[in-house]
């Protein structure tokens, strides 16, 4: 079902410094920041030879990413990104086998203006995982 | 300086489970639990497009996930690992621009059997990052 990794996000509490280390620290190819007003965060794209680092950072109020940098200071690793061919027959096959999605359990227009989904940390060993349809 | 992201790796609490969740919930290719003892860990593989996601859970005494797991009890995601054609120079150059290098700074075999180095995660928004020479 899950194809490539998309993308792995990392919060960071200071977005500037954080591109500057991934752009002149590591010598990786890093956009410009990018604002998503919708999605409540601010993004730099760490583009690598076979997938994408995001480095995200709050944008306005109720940011889905404020309470994780309020427990994690320095940042971290927030999530992991799957693509998926059909998102919906992703959704209804891991609905029936018990794993949670967060929200209302429909897919939303994601930071790449394609329809995502989030499932529960707690089914996939800690981790947020995002699944997108590509 | 970094290339491709060799892999993702991600602390579980129990390593069955977790390749079960992998295997048959997310649909990935998933290989056999391989025993790593000279690094304290048993790993299982996701085989994704494009890169890697390991399953690490500890093996022995003095794992060096084992603290994370005391921490995390669902597991959670625990490093990166970015590819880098040369160590020493990677190394040397992150050294003179202040980022840490963990234990005693000379690269060691790690789990592929190539050279890696640790970087001191404050140094790098709160993610562990694993540089291996490939």
């Amino acid at each position: 079902m899950i194809g490539r990794l998309n993308h792995v996000a990392i919060a960071v509490p200071d977005l500037e410094a954080a591109a500057k280390t991934y752009r002149e620290t590591l010598g990786a190819k890093v956009s410009e920041p990018q604002a998503e007003p919708d999605h409540g965060v601010t993004v730099v794209f760490v583009e690598l030879d076979n997938t994408k680092i995001e480095l995200l950072h709050p944008l306005g109020e109720n940011s889905p990413i404020s309470a994780f940098l309020e427990k994690n200071k320095s940042g971290g690793m927030h999530h992991v990104c799957y693509e998926v061919e059909d998102i919906l027959a992703a959704r209804d096959k891991l609905v029936a086998e018990g794993a949670r999605i967060l929200g209302d359990g429909e897919p939303k227009n994601g930071a790449h203006n394609k329809p995502v989904l989030f499932l529960h940390p707690k089914d996939f060993n800690g981790t947020l995982v995002e699944l997108e349809q590509v």
